[in-house]
């Protein structure tokens, strides 16, 4: 199938785009000799997944409904990236005994890392058919904020060990941190810096986690710029990047791609043409609202034609209802979009508005050769 | 189940209020003398349908995804109230087909009208096994400009008259249109002024279509402010509204429904307990980046108790990233968050949100007494 005969508005992944992507981060991974275990947030999809994992197939996950996906899908040692709650404990449990998956939880709270050792019991019993192991059941991870100021502790605060020492009983897997502060950052020196903050928060909080004699045998850092962007992960064991695999107009933005390696888009239809703009069917519910290229001189995504070569009037998306985009110009030219003209429209946070979606259209050289479904939740 | 016991992030809606506003919408559509075609792109749910609804079983819809779900379901009358081209009509009469539904399509765009007026042949021959009945095929709405500036034609235009003439061999459904600049408006003065607007913009086209000697019975409107406040629908047939069944933030904020009407939440738990804030695991894709509130003085979304009892600190959510959600106090007062209390979000913007989720928790006196799914695409 041709590009122009796809339903609009739909999802597009370029399959050389995305396994050049995959490749340059596992050769990042290789040349750190530590262990990648890419965030599937991004793509919520198998096929993704399995181009994006190297040899040993781990990955992180941002919510359970993709973790039991994974888990089902042979991706069985995962680790659920979003501060635990006691009650999701037991869904958990579900997962991974339905698949036998070990998915890893983590937590920056004291008083949730004393009702998961309770509970880390409870798994460790079931688990192993009544008899406790505590120390093999050690997949929880204690978060570390490197500055972005969302979860974790300090790598110098008391909570730090406060928590280890609750979660001691059931063993520390390690310590994970996500510099997400790094999507502040312009350009790859000042990126390097914040990737050696993230590196350095994480391996002091394990080294006092080790110094007050617990053991804490991993560190696990990562976000796409910090993971492209470090000198040394010294120290560390594995990262988590994420949007790498697909890129986008903000990562490009900040240095962390090109726009040659930006492997998601959206195929959309012009259905209105107006004397000073033109509508397209792709709305907030396809492209979603992210305002990531607000201080960057964008706007909610750009528009080429099909085959990326260049519209008159350089058209951007300006303004989203729920279904109709409004494109407009960025030069002096006058927009040539007539209804029914399919155009693609290289979106700003290819997290978001894939997760719009429940397929993507596999493209090699302007012709569909797959449809890969994705999860939605 | 209770509320504390729902799975988060997950959406919630309060029955007793969704049949209030649906009551009320009723009673507005019947005062005035005309059809109630409710907009199911808020809800996109067949059990929210059938409680909007009238005895008339019609709809308007934003997608051909919402068509297929609804014709399936038996709402055989439909309007998709989005400008069609060309290529989609294939789409529209499979769906026809498969359901027996009859789906209104619109434009305002010369060159599709005679494309459709071409392939409306095709659709009336099909449908009656090969003999054309053009006249009795009239589904084909002229849309109109009444003041939003997305979509249609002035009522005074010469494309108006131009485009009901290339139609005119297969007839003209009517006169649509869709005052989406109500939203900007603010209180009932204001929102009755732009319903007088959409108004008599779609009547004056109406009685310039018929002037030129072509039929043109129907003449639709609707958006939610402008039914509530419309003081008169003379020459109107029927109305558009959508989200005043569950109602928001930003029409509580615009003077389109009370606080005390919102039936549609987010129930969250709170992952994350910081010194000055709070996280919780709503984020960008439960809540949506909807920014109507920007300049009406709030956020993302208001966090009360499960109950709707306040919070201390009254707190809302401030920043979102993809599946957390910052919550900060307003009032000088501190968060009082621990780590998995379960809270109530109300959004900003219904329609959006809720097709972030695949289903809603129907809530009666703070039981849950049903699961009702919904359509994502």
């Amino acid at each position: 199938m041709k590009l122009e005969a796809l339903p609009t508005p739909c999802a597009v992944v370029d399959r050389a785009r995305l396994e050049k992507n995959c490749a340059r981060m596992q050769a990042i991974a290789a040349r750190h000799g530590v262990r990648l275990r890419p965030h599937l947030k991004t793509s919520k999809s198998i096929d993704v997944a399995n181009l994006a994992m190297g040899a040993e197939r781990c990955a992180t996950v941002s919510t359970l409904e993709e973790a039991a996906y994974f888990a089902e899908r042979g991706i069985l040692d995962l680790t659920y990236a979003v501060g635990i709650t006691e009650d999701k404990l037991e869904r958990v449990l579900e997962i991974e005994r339905a698949s036998g998956a070990r998915i890893g939880v983590l937590t920056d709270d004291a008083a949730t890392a004393r009702a998961i050792a309770r509970s880390g019991d409870v798994r460790a019993k079931r688990a192993i058919g009544g008899r406790a192991s505590p120390a093999r059941e050690a997949r929880i991870w204690i978060e570390i904020d490197s500055g972005q100021h969302r979860g974790g502790v300090g790598a110098e605060s008391d909570a730090l060990l406060e928590i280890a020492r609750a979660l001691e009983p059931i063993g520390v897997a390690g310590v994970l941190t996500h510099a997400g502060h790094s999507y502040a950052a312009r350009g790859a020196g000042e990126i390097a810096r914040i990737a050696e903050e993230e590196r350095s928060a994480a391996v002091r909080a394990a080294e006092r986690i080790r110094a007050a004699g617990i053991a804490c045998p991993e560190v696990s850092v990562g976000s796409t710029p910090t993971a492209l962007h470090a000198k040394s992960l010294e120290g560390v064991t594995e990262l988590r990047p994420g949007v790498y695999v697909f890129g986008d107009l903000f990562q490009a933005a900040i240095g962390a791609c090109a726009n040659d390696d930006i492997a998601f888009s959206v195929v959309a239809s012009v259905i209105g043409a107006r004397e000073d703009c033109a509508w397209i069917d792709a709305g907030a519910l396809a492209l979603t609202q992210d305002r990531s290229m607000d201080g960057l001189g964008g706007a909610y995504g750009e528009v080429t034609a099909l085959d990326r070569s260049s519209l008159r009037g350089a058209p951007r998306v300006d303004r989203l209802n729920q279904v109709h985009g409004r494109v407009v110009a960025t030069s002096q030219e006058r927009l040539e979009l007539a209804v029914g003209t399919k155009v693609r429209v290289t979106p700003n946070h290819a997290c978001l508005t894939a997760a719009m979606f429940d397929r993507y259209y596999v493209e090699e050289d302007g012709e569909i050769v797959a449809e890969w479904p994705r999860l939605r939740g």
